[in-house]
């Protein structure tokens, strides 16, 4: 009865007390990563003004994964896809961007984002915290199709960056196509499609004289 | 923008001419709608130190979307309103940003937006255009549960950020409360609980002074 009574008052649900909790740390989370924005990456916007941050980034690989998901090498759960690129990143937030050519950066990267993640999910419900959190683990270890598909999009994004801006984050930071193919070889795991692209774009930009061979 | 050159030596006998040409498209597409990251909004993010733009915007309403979906008034494709809000800014990439308070911009704003819908969705391959149209015309007309969330979300985030800057840009543009219960009103629509919520934060919002009676 108490059960079919507050389904029937689901009009006035801001007067359920544990509907207010939810709803109160749901948005506490989303105002706390907005913080996002406010964590700058290595790689430059097409416009070559400034350097991109988290959350546009997060924003470019989900439409991504939207758009290209035909050519993930097996068939994807598109919205599983997408939460796990909305929400990737968002441990940098208090672990910082690690830049995936700075190898000494890399040695303590997944510490600082698990302490991170810890935080920054834990503001949310049990249920939604568990949720965030596995499928930021699934993220970072690549292990099924969704999560390869997923990396292949964050590796390809900020080079197709790079193209854009005829290799400004490369040339600032002395990256070679040598590095360059080994840190995204992985696409392949992912999206053969969108490696032989990569293959071709990388070719075009040594050709280019924006990437050092 | 410069097009993507066709690409050669295919290694792979999956990537036929035709995967590759709408792979073109689509990449294009991806590189065209970076510009989204330089147009600028009135709401400032929290740190209170500038503008967001669209990019920004488009990623925290998307990741929105995914944790109150449960309070939508009526259970949604979450996967259809995460693409709605991803792509439903596009347009201003050629439109430029409208500002919700400003009655004279609104007056042409239909016009300039479906030219650059247009335009825009019109580099994708034939059937994600028609999807990118219907799912932008869709959100536009609010007649759809999915749309309607998507819709109060929309509203809900500007809000949050005037919340976390003291009312920055409704101080700045001399917002009154009584705009913006009227032009946020419909939040209602899409989520009892969510405008429940903003009406006691707007109440909070005028009681410290952040938003004029």
């Amino acid at each position: 009865m108490r059960q079919l009574r507050q389904s029937q008052n689901r009009k006035k649900p801001r007067q359920g007390e544990y509907i207010m909790d939810r709803l109160k740390k749901q948005l506490n989370f989303i105002m706390e990563v907005d913080k996002l924005k406010e964590i700058f990456r290595q790689s430059i916007v097409s416009s070559g003004s400034r350097r991109e941050n988290d959350a546009e980034h997060s924003w470019h690989i989900a439409l991504m994964a939207i758009l290209l998901s035909e050519h993930a090498n097996e068939r994807v759960d598109v919205l599983r896809v997408v939460k796990m690129l909305l929400l990737h990143d968002i441990v940098e937030i208090d672990a910082g961007d690690t830049y995936n050519y700075d190898e000494e950066a890399l040695l303590d990267k997944r510490q600082r984002e698990e302490a991170a993640a810890k935080r920054l999910f834990g503001l949310l419900p049990d249920d939604q915290r568990d949720e965030f959190m596995e499928l930021w683990e699934e993220f970072e270890r690549r292990a099924t199709p969704e999560s390869r598909y997923a990396a292949a999009l964050d590796r390809l994004q900020p080079m197709l960056l790079n193209y854009m801006t005829k290799g400004k984050s490369w040339i600032d930071h002395g990256i070679t196509s040598e590095m360059v193919f080994r840190k995204n070889r992985h696409i392949e795991e992912g999206s053969e499609a969108l490696w032989g692209f990569t293959e071709d774009m990388l070719g075009e930009c040594i050709e280019r004289g924006y990437l050092k061979k």
